[in-house]
């Protein structure tokens, strides 16, 4: 044992206690013939006296940053104490020390504000791991697994642990595919999820089952993927969505109690995927402030069962709304006095590559109850009230409209309403809003193939009411530019998403377990009889065998994280991430393999 | 919600009850008109009963075995209780049902003796899964694994994700590998384990490490062997052999506690690596159980430290131990009076292939005070009774007595010796012996390079008192003829096993921590600087930034499982195994895949 007690632990009652500590010396300060250290390990940081006597051993042995040191000696009350650290009350006079290892000068400082850039910081990542700022990100993390184990565990759920190494069947994201050298010509794939694994545990009559898991995609790498990434996986038997929703916003309150030490008591708020759309533009909609979208215009394809509010600006030969497929408006609090530089920098704002509109319409509502805005040509004062009135503004708001194709226009304006809500610190670091989103389509339409992909995957039901419609219907698109009209299009889907202050966190859905409706799905996706049994051959197998009504859902684990400790980026919650090329520069992979590796798994380089 | 309860914990307490069950038709048991159903879920099994008056609707709605159903109901005391089942006082009076699922007649009965031979239960492994000694199988392994988390949780260590797409660095084992598309012509490897992320995430000072986590090897798969398998893989920081051993014979008897309610209060036995292969002629004993070898005759380069007994043998003109390199005897407690037919029967156990002897000597310790032996001819009864005396032979005891080739003949005597303890009944399935096997070579020979390999692993440091010789000494071996002589040999490693009823549960060791002594390391195992640079790079630098001393061990989880499980076999203790040829069956895996997949990765097929 190389140490009585951690850099964390001493404390006052035990001044006068013989201790030997290890740990790195993060920083050395000389103070005439005495010398200062202090001693940092993963619990804390105690300081250390050396007093004369043992000058002649430093100059000896001259410790440096980062120096791996073991060191006797009595606790003792501090004259000077720091009120900042646990430890802050006590020194250590240190009567002997060793050295037990040094270290070269560390490429940036060890600190949490360091001056190390990113690409330095992942290239030593042993040492950017060793900062408090990235600890305290893995330490967070650890306690949301535990606290997910703990909770899972009590409502009976059980960790099984399914394959890596299974068979690639792509169907959305790319699969990372394994050669097997006993199986010469053949690929294992790794898995994009546990998904059909979890569904044969539900056949198997698990009933209830987790797993903290890795899962692999092969994707072009956004800005804040990772090719591999870790899901909370679960799924249960004999639930319909009700019993999902109620079991897993109890695992995410638990987790903020556990983590956090947050009691969410507020009924989690759930919402439409239309109404999401309609009110905020987008599926995964911030709700920690208003600022909801009043529509102005929508075409008359989409969202059939909303009535837009046409009436406030038609007629008035202002050609930008009357050409445009779509009109949104919000209105932004207090912001009626904005000057005309920061109405133009909006304009810029919302006419960036990223966002792409042609530009912005806004009327400010006064406090002194006029109304004035950059349409004043084709508006009245009177329908300008009307139009503001009816997006909700007050006295002192801004309403900022924008027009054109209704996808573009739909997510500016949810862009916009972020961006808004950001800058007037709307969306607070520690306020904390779930949302369930329910109701999905449950197919998209692909252009490209004139057929229906699966907007959650091929395993989610549709809702029991739409069931009929889906089996007694042909899939087969026959007229593309009437997608809209085909029954499939319509069909709503047995799936919810987790969101918390606009980040989709989670989401599941109620599978199919009947084979005639698993088959119709894989037949709407395009997939032919020899193809499905190629593929899924085995679920459909099982669903013959007694499958239960089942469903599930899965977090991402590393998203989680990242919001609840207060981050934009996941990478900033994995030890070891890799870049954007999805590269570990720390070890340098991937990297090229031995001609001996190629000849025994029979496979060649064809590059192109 | 489909059900009230689950079918596993209705009580007599619970009559009059109106209950919903969801579940599996165990079984239906016509008595005239009335049926019986024993409905399973993964809690248990209650019985229903259907009335006259459902008769109708069971004969529209006929149920079969595996048939998903869903009663509704009153809870009843019965009047002919079961006692085998915790439900056995109840029944439940059916008033609706609703099928909710069919089944196909399944392939095998799914009971615990299934008529299901071993291919078909694989096929249909979700079949196989509902079966209760397979479900038993999978609570155990999570009970163990629920165990091992909370004791390390409770001792400080902290679970950190290692990645799963790293870097091909084979030594030992062979790597799968994963081509990158992002990167064409590179490769990721998966891990063998995650030794390297897992030492640095000591170097950046996490002290405490755990994880349970899949790896994997691509080795030709002997008998359980798994391509994949999970480890309990743990890491510390400061610590020296004994403080790992105290660790982590915690650990397994925590989970005894645990999992088995035993408690281990014993101390846990130890022996060196050569006391290991000297008294058992293994490097896991199981013992349970005595009958440790009488070294009669060993050859004079291994085992310098040892005294063999050869002038119990010597001068006797028996040229079968004249000529052996080893002879070694065991004493079989109660054997004297085997018969000629049963002693004829060892000796061909012994000579078979997997074994290998010529032959087996054998001397009855006969209950009258005599001595028999198979070698009259050349021991007179006094010297067969100092042979039988120095094995420890009690009258009424048979000593086997096998000569040979050092390697083949000790481990021979170690098969018989558990051969002997099995048939004995010695080897109790409910008795449990821990063992710690320490102070392994650090290196072993390896003939065809001419070069040391690690025994453990590159990252094992030598015992202290050993650096020395391996920093001041060249690992080149000038003379093949004469490696034992040279000083490498005699390198012990800090290494240590843990080992239960004879097979190896855990391994680990003090790591090397000093960029020197590891590339001396890597330098005997023939790795030139580039070569290491390339591979370990990350590691060697790691070194250079103050590692501090550290140390660690990975318990096979798979094994651990069967064994507290009672099984021979780890693929009864995992999900969805995977066959001899590294195959799935169940979902056919691995397959081909698709050209677009070949192109996009830029390899292709080079069958031979």
């Amino acid at each position: 044992m190389y140490r009585s007690n951690t850099c964390g632990e001493l404390r006052l009652s035990d001044a006068s206690k013989q201790v030997t500590l290890a740990g790195w010396v993060q920083t050395v300060r000389k103070f005439g013939a005495i010398t200062f250290v202090d001693l940092r390990d993963r619990y804390g940081i105690t300081q250390l006296l050396f007093g004369e006597d043992l000058n002649k051993q430093l100059e000896e042995n001259p410790l440096g940053r980062e120096f791996v040191l073991q060191a006797t000696g009595t606790v003792q009350e501090r004259t000077n104490k720091n009120p900042q650290i646990p430890t802050g009350d006590i020194e250590i006079i240190i009567t002997s020390f060793k050295v037990l290892n040094k270290s070269a000068v560390p490429p940036f400082t060890i600190q949490d504000e360091t001056d190390g850039g990113d690409d330095l910081r992942m290239k030593y990542r042993f040492l950017d791991l060793r900062r408090n700022a990235v600890k305290k990100n893995l330490e967070l993390r650890y306690s949301v697994n535990r606290a997910a184990r703990n909770y899972l565990h009590s409502n009976g759920f059980i960790d099984i642990e399914t394959p890596f190494l299974i068979k690639s069947t792509p169907e959305g994201a790319r699969d990372f595919v394994v050669p097997s050298r006993m199986n010469p010509g053949q690929f294992y794939a790794l898995p994009q999820s546990p998904q059909t694994f979890k569904q044969l545990l539900m056949v198997s009559g698990y009933d209830r089952y987790y797993q903290i898991v890795k899962c692999f995609r092969d994707e072009d790498l956004r800005a804040d993927r990772q090719p591999e990434f870790t899901q909370i996986d679960c799924e249960m038997c004999f639930v319909e969505q009700e019993d999902i929703l109620s079991m897993f916003e109890g695992m995410v309150k638990s987790i903020f109690k556990e983590v956090k030490n947050i009691d969410y008591t507020e009924t989690v708020q759930r919402m439409t995927w239309e109404d999401a759309m309609w009110q905020y533009g987008n599926d995964k909609p911030d709700i920690r402030f208003g600022m909801s979208l009043l529509n102005l215009k929508k075409p008359s394809s989409v969202y059939v069962n909303k009535e837009d509010q046409a009436a406030l600006v038609n007629g008035a030969d202002f050609k930008v709304f009357d050409e445009a497929e779509t009109v949104l408006a919000i209105a932004v609090p207090g912001c009626s006095e904005y000057s005309r530089k920061q109405t133009d920098e909006l304009t810029e704002w919302v006419k960036r590559p990223q966002i792409g509109m042609k530009g912005l319409v806004f009327i400010k509502a006064n406090t002194d109850g006029t109304y004035k805005s950059s349409v004043d040509k084709f508006y009245s004062e009177e329908k300008l009230k009307a139009i503001a009135d009816a997006a909700g503004a007050q006295k002192g708001d801004l309403v900022l409209i924008l027009a054109g194709n209704e996808e573009r226009t739909r997510k500016a304006i949810s862009e916009l309403r972020l961006e808004m809500g950001k800058r007037l610190g709307l969306r607070k670091d520690n306020e904390y809003k779930l949302l369930w989103v329910l109701d999905f389509p449950l197919f998209e339409y692909d252009e490209e193939g004139n057929r229906w992909v699966a907007r959650h995957h091929p395993f989610t039901s549709p809702k029991p009411s739409d069931i009929d419609t889906m089996i007694s219907n042909n899939p087969a698109i026959s007229n593309a530019a009437e997608y809209l009209k085909h029954p499939y299009a319509n069909i709503k889907a047995n799936a919810y998403d987790m969101v918390l202050n606009g980040n989709e966190i989670g989401g599941g859905s109620i599978r199919i377990y009947q084979r005639e409706l698993q088959e119709k799905m894989f037949e709407a996706l395009g997939m032919d009889k020899e193809e499905q049994q190629h593929k899924f051959g085995f679920l459909l197998g099982a669903f013959e065998y007694g499958a239960p009504p089942h469903g599930g859902i899965a977090f991402g684990f590393d998203r989680l994280c990242s919001i609840l400790g207060g981050s934009e980026s996941i990478r900033d919650f994995i030890a070891f991430p890799k870049n954007n090329s999805g590269r570990d520069v720390m070890i340098d992979a991937p990297a090229t393999i031995d001609q001996k590796q190629f000849d025994e798994l029979q496979i060649k380089l064809d590059l192109k």
